[in-house]
């Protein structure tokens, strides 16, 4: 087995990680993404780093994670961040290194199968990630594999509609979406929400403008309104979390993105309102903190290369 | 390839089907389940009719499904409906038929693989389930392989908390179960208190007791009160089915149970209500009607014993 290269292509940043055939990372690098032209120099960009910093003959293959929905056979119909629209990333990268292994997925989808790899996941064929940043992004997988499903939604938990009091509509168009309460613009919109409801003391009113952290630091210091909003935001995800045992059962939940920065406390705090949500079962999945953090990406994107054969035998399924 | 019997494990009928290796059904029947003295005499009952009605020489495999949770190694803690604790079906089968391919799983879960195979579902790879009974069971299907979940959970749709008006406790002890609105009971209950909480005029005021297909039958008839029952019901089960697309995003839903008699008016409604629900695509999984009725057991079953190299081969993915 040679070396791997994992490659986290963002619209600001590629991040670039080289790793045995085991995975362990033996070297990692950044650029600034080379977006000029519509794109005309990024794949060859990609492949100088790779050229640069790898020993072709030693590399076993190539994997990339894509901001976008990426199809079964590998096509990318529009990916925004990066303002390109229908590519072949695989295929563009093979002009650069032809007869390589190389295989591209959805950026979110490959970070899951990184913590699994060799993250949060590790030892879990069934998980399923949450990623709570900006937005509120998933995945699920299932035997190792990542479920892309058939229009690209499969792990789409952000735009569940949860919320029945929500009463702004979501970037999405629908309405009381778990985006619009459990990433971090939607934690902050409802601690103003609760702020201007009540006339409780809270260090958040000092403040002219706050972050998700601020409110999630307020929380863990027992502050009562800044407690009241976390606790009404995470309900919202366990209901979510639930939802999503009762169609595919993970082992285990993996919470990532900036919120996750919160630490224990709120991993405990998802799993208190979990489990109650769960009646049919005495076991209940167990939530866990994402441990890779940005590096997820590469990871997943080197684990991409490896095929069914390289991964443990699996105990036989219907 | 040589005949596969199938055979559909019920708490008062254990149902048979002879099959051809292709799935073509040669022979059907049906016996009263044997429960007496614990299952003494089961295993040896199935054995005896399997034998009377193939040629064991033909038999190429005996696929079983169960009613109760199958886990991942073929072993089943609880058998409610069967009064029967710790057994392994397979291993008990095996003993009449020494050296035969034999597999067993949840019934509902066969079922659905059932419509898969030769039912609503044939062509599609990834579907999903709804039962619409007593109760409200469901099934996921990936990639032609039935997600059973870590803890048995997979597929179980009827217990997703969806429903925040929901006074009443479910048998699960959740509240607010989709088992509550969208089972048979579930539109009777309902019927019965928009009834009382409107003096609008309605042909199910005139009887004493009604049941689900009269409310559903009223309710086709242009009856306010029954429509806005069924509305009402269906519009859960929309919300649910939205959920599960943004899980494992499924090509297609098959809706089965005594409650799916209702025919196209129903399916029509469902398909009308859940699209609005998915806002990131604009594709749209498609609503069918299970087409097996009380058969999709035996030929789930049969299906259980084709191992992966018998099934079509599939589009290579991450």
């Amino acid at each position: 087995m040679g070396e791997l290269a994992g490659i986290d292509l963002g619209g600001t940043n590629i991040k670039f990680g080289l790793f045995s055939g085991k995975g362990d990372l033996l070297k990692q690098w950044s650029v600034s993404t080379d977006l000029r032209e519509e794109g005309a120099f990024l794949w060859r960009q990609i492949a100088d780093e790779i050229k640069n910093n790898a020993e072709p003959s030693e590399l076993e293959g190539i994997g990339l994670g894509i901001p976008g929905p990426v199809l079964p056979d590998g096509f990318v119909e529009s990916c925004v961040n990066l303002h390109l629209r229908n590519f072949n990333p695989a295929e563009k990268m093979r002009e650069y290194f032809p007869g390589m292994k190389i295989r591209a997925a959805n950026d979110a989808n490959v970070a899951a199968l990184g913590e699994q790899w060799k993250g949060a996941g590790q030892g879990h064929r069934n998980l399923a990630m949450v990623t709570l940043g900006t937005g509120v992004g998933g995945s699920v997988i299932q035997e190792g594999k990542i479920i892309d499903g058939t229009n690209g939604l499969g792990g789409e938990f952000g735009h569940v509609q949860i919320n029945a009091e929500e009463t702004e509509i979501c970037n999405c168009g629908g309405k009381g979406c778990l985006d619009q309460a459990a990433s971090a613009s939607g934690i902050v919109r409802y601690a103003g929400k609760f702020l201007r409801e009540s006339s409780q003391a809270s260090v958040l009113r000092g403040k002219e403008i706050f972050t998700a952290k601020d409110v999630l630091e307020a929380a863990r210091n027992q502050d009562r309104i800044a407690e009241k909003t976390v606790e009404y935001c995470m309900n919202f995800l366990a209901k979510v979390l639930a939802m999503v045992s009762y169609v595919v059962d993970p082992e285990v939940f993996i919470i990532g993105g900036g919120v996750s920065n919160a630490g224990d406390y709120l991993i405990e705090m998802i799993q208190k309102l979990y489990e109650p949500y769960i009646t049919l079962s005495q076991k209940k999945a167990k939530i866990l903190r994402a441990s890779l953090g940005n590096n997820a990406g590469i990871y997943g994107a080197a684990r991409l290369v490896l095929r069914e054969e390289d991964e443990p035998p699996v105990p036989e399924q219907v």
